[in-house]
């Protein structure tokens, strides 16, 4: 199948990485392919620049959003919020239209300093906003509530875990799920519609409380019944 | 130990009942004791009247907040969030200085129908609040991520599962701790000061969402590491 991922970062990275480990075809998103591979200086984390990540990552490809949403036919959403909605406007509607828009970022507000709020909380959130936008576009929220690494690898942890989806289209939702179950969860908690992705967003704050005092972000939540 | 136990609805009369069993001296605290009384229908949940229910716990005696304060050294917040605060300023200030407070509440907000969001949320949350407006009371956020019958008997689950704790004073804390474990809880998770409250009051929303998928109240988060 035909990814594109928008966002360079590394939550990008690891979904892509994973994706095109199980045979996928995957392209990465960016607002300028350019200025992408020119970086030549890591992330705050101690991430290498993306031009050196793609050299040990070779069968990713690059492109604007624009052309990877064009030749792909899935999206993933793992830019750092809200700009996802500029994005999406900057691009050809033929280009997405009906298109499953998988949305794995948490609507980080950054302007009150570290550690983030929410820009979107409470009576609405990032995955009701973008299916609002893009009526068009099924809107499938998931694996916002951990670590990049156990988005695309739930056995990392020793122990079963949880991962929630929410989204409105049920054929949307299946796809999700086995997509979910491909990369090791497996049993996926459907939350309901677009709607219920106020409850995941707003799993942020004790998700940052808790990586400062495990001094880890190798945990997961899990509903124990 | 003497509590007093703000809130005469379910989470109130669990605790009090909780703590009288392990052989504390409990008043619960109500706006009018006489108008809790004259109650002669239960709620919408099924639960009976006060006044029926405390024929089967004559142990647990009932006060105004005002009483209940003062012949109290703990209190606890089970009210519906946000009226703790008018209560609190309504009390003889020398009746509660220097007391712990365990707030077990959330904020609720019903003015946008059901399921109710959050009065406080984000960048601010009900435990600093009480905190804020009442810097001589020593504010404990805790048990306010799951049921009223599992804040007072984990064990009810088969397998072990997590409660948080937040707050400015060590030594409140340490008693809050030992309190819970009392109660069955083994390994309290200390995500530090208060503010760090809004973390757990975030839960909210999902947690009524798997209510609401799972169609019961006895389940839990545990963080799996």
């Amino acid at each position: 199948m035909k990814f594109a991922v928008f966002g360079t970062g590394m939550v990008g990275r690891t979904i892509a990485n994973r994706l095109n480990e199980l045979g996928h075809d995957v392209t990465i998103g960016t607002r300028d392919v350019s200025a992408t591979l020119a970086r030549t200086e890591g992330d705050s984390y101690g991430n290498p620049p993306f031009s050196e990540w793609q050299v040990q990552h070779s069968t990713i490809a690059l492109a604007s959003f624009s052309d990877a949403s064009n030749t792909s036919d899935y999206l993933i959403n793992a830019t750092s919020g809200e700009s996802i909605l500029t994005i999406l406007s900057d691009i050809d509607e033929a280009m997405i239209t009906g298109k499953i828009l998988i949305d794995i970022a948490n609507p980080l507000d950054f302007s009150n300093g570290m550690p983030p709020s929410l820009s979107v909380v409470n009576t609405d959130s990032l995955g009701e906003k973008i299916q609002r936008n893009f009526p068009d576009i099924k809107v499938v929220k998931t694996l916002n509530t951990m670590n990049a690494d156990l988005m695309a690898n739930p056995m990392l942890l020793n122990q079963a875990h949880d991962v929630f989806i929410s989204g409105d289209d049920a054929d949307a939702k299946q796809f999700v799920i086995e997509l979910l179950q491909s990369f090791g969860w497996q049993e996926p908690i459907d939350l309901g519609g677009i709607t219920s992705a106020r409850g995941t967003e707003m799993i942020l704050p004790i998700w940052l409380q808790l990586y400062s005092v495990l001094q880890t972000p190798m945990f997961n939540f899990k509903v124990v019944r």
